[in-house]
């Protein structure tokens, strides 16, 4: 199983490549068939194919992500976090909580993302 | 499916009879059937009189509760809370984040408590 450090690293680089980088660097935490549901209660996406494909949005903005609490049990995660994005015309900031789960090498296995439209304010 | 405010108003109760409710009422918030997973990582207890007994603590304690953030999504709620214990010899504070998931009445069908020894802090 990862350590509690190993999975604090990857949520850490998750929200760094969520930040700056691009959909391909987010996509590289991942495991090869990892799932994502975002929105929970949405159909779950499934490989990492799938998942660099939700995340191409990023490559078109600038986003800034900020962790404001993490934690740790057994091979899971949950974490709140700020990300905000500048789209040049506005600001969206949205704060969700969310849950992993990580493979001994600290890659995600799955996510699942607890937002709805009440948790997005416009800028 | 229950409606996010029927879904906040369950967490609200829940933290409440977790403050100063007994054990029976906060097992009367969760379904006939569901599950407890506390720490995440552990072996989940099923069934609400196995429930009302994990919570049986409680009713030796005093404790204090606080709502710190919450998401709701589909079924489900992440949130993350605040809870203060005070044996009478010293204060113990605790701050998981729970992801609980609900019955078309809102009642708890799971309960999956994400924490660790870090996120204790004693005084």
């Amino acid at each position: 199983m990862a350590s509690a450090d190993d999975i604090r690293s990857t949520v850490s680089k998750y929200l760094d490549a969520v930040g700056g980088g691009t959909s391909a660097d987010v996509a590289a935490l991942y495991a090869d068939d990892a799932t994502l549901e975002d929105p929970v209660g949405t159909e779950p996406l499934v490989g990492r194919e799938a998942i660099e494909k939700f995340y191409s949005a990023l490559d078109a903005v600038q986003n800034k992500t900020e962790l404001l609490s993490i934690r740790v049990a057994g091979n899971s995660a949950a974490f709140a976090f700020r990300v905000v994005t500048d789209t040049g015309e506005q600001t969206i900031t949205i704060e969700p909580i969310d849950v992993m789960t990580f493979d001994d090498q600290a890659r995600i296995t799955s996510m699942r993302a607890f937002w709805s439209q009440d948790d997005i304010s416009f800028g």
